[in-house]
């Protein structure tokens, strides 16, 4: 079964053979919602062939799928489709060799919003950014807002969805790419040399980029804030950032 | 009476004296909700002290003031509250004095996505700008969406509102501040002068900057576009210009 849910704003699917033919099929999923306390049956099944996918998983009440499926017969089990297929690492570094350039990576770190994570990839997709990767966790998935607010540039655009960020960006330095963390007291962002593989870190509106991440990184770089409002909204900020990099790729000279 | 409506995403009042007190007390009204049809009483003197205190007025039938107040008697009128007060062009002017700087204004031509309208304001707040001006007519008022996106910006920052944005363009630039117009096909957004004093002017996100202010523009500039969608969410265009206009303001050096 298959039905527009405003609540989770994205589509939703629900019922054990519906799930598992999504995923057989290789239907992009956002996530996948079980009730553990249903009877067993193919749910275990289900679930191993989520997970060798690279599809999250989360638990969740039976009554919570009560909810999300309008008290429809669910058999323990739902699943939110994604707007838009996600992309591979492979898929980026194949593109970056074709076009003979130096990777320009944007990592949107637990950007929940999904009008933020949307304008995000829009504006990569503008200013001539390789990809976007976000986490698993504690991110938004591309869903039909997602892809609203990125006017439509997760169709052309590539997203990879990694487990584990701070492994992902280990084994991307071994690869030679050097990590900007956009954050307070950095570097003055026109002034940093973004010249060789650069990956672009942005963090959440409220945390930032998280502790462990922002230690990895490389450097630091940050705008001047000269009002009495402390931060700037994520996907400005990403943006700003964004066209310096494009700006010192292109070769303009600023005034 | 008062109270918060979802639906509007504004404070509402309604009802004659209600609406006429907050008038005579100089409250901040967004905008007044007539239906001419009703009886006409003091309704007169309402919408004349409205038109004299530069609130714009909107005529609607008395079902839909009815859908409005959730069928409370209105007695065929409803007012918006703004979430913020609105400044006036003189206290900009004064700022720019008092600072001993060149005028930094920006324009938020007909931006009626209250999301995008509020991260302008956050933007042009954090980044040293004076002041924002929006149109009366087809533009988010300072509602509490706006409010909560300008993540309170709006409290501290000049929000001017102007019945006729064309003739308001005429006047300043007879004070002698320069029109940067954000839209195709202009020049190079970081090799465009902006030392004098600067209005730029950032257009609704479907139908960009309107044709008639765009002709009473100086100059237009650009972002270069390297990807397959047309354009940038127009709180991130707006964003990067600003920063641009406050980095040779600050005099800082580019790489």
């Amino acid at each position: 079964m298959l039905e527009q849910t405003s609540k989770k704003d994205s589509q939703l699917i629900f019922g054990r053979n519906a799930v598992l033919e999504a995923i057989r099929a290789g239907t992009a999923i956002d996530k996948l919602f079980v009730a553990p306390t249903e009877q067993k049956g193919n749910l275990g099944k289900i679930i191993s062939l989520a997970k060798a996918a690279g599809i999250p998983v989360k638990d969740v009440t039976s009554q919570k799928l009560d909810a999300m499926t309008g008290n429809q017969v669910h058999q323990g089990v739902a699943a939110t489709i994604a707007a838009a297929a996600y992309a591979s690492m492979d898929q980026i570094w194949e593109s970056v060799r074709q076009k003979g350039e130096k990777l320009f990576l944007i990592i949107a770190d637990e950007i929940e919003d999904p009008h933020n994570l949307g304008a995000l990839i829009r504006t990569a997709e503008c200013c001539g950014a390789h990809g976007i990767v976000v986490p698993k966790r504690r991110s938004a998935g591309l869903s039909p807002t997602v892809y609203k607010s990125s006017a439509g540039a997760v169709s052309y655009f590539p997203v990879v969805r990694v487990s584990n960020l701070v492994s992902f960006i280990d084994e991307l330095k071994e690869q030679g790419v050097w990590f900007y963390c956009a954050d307070m007291d950095g570097q003055t962002w026109c002034q940093t040399d973004f010249g060789g593989h650069v990956a672009l870190v942005i963090g959440s509106e409220g945390n930032g980029v998280g502790r462990l991440i922002k230690e990895k990184c490389d450097f630091t770089v940050s705008l001047p804030m000269s009002g009495q409002i402390s931060s700037l909204n994520a996907s400005v900020a990403g943006g700003v950032l964004m066209y310096e990099i494009a700006r010192q790729r292109m070769a303009i000279k600023a005034r």
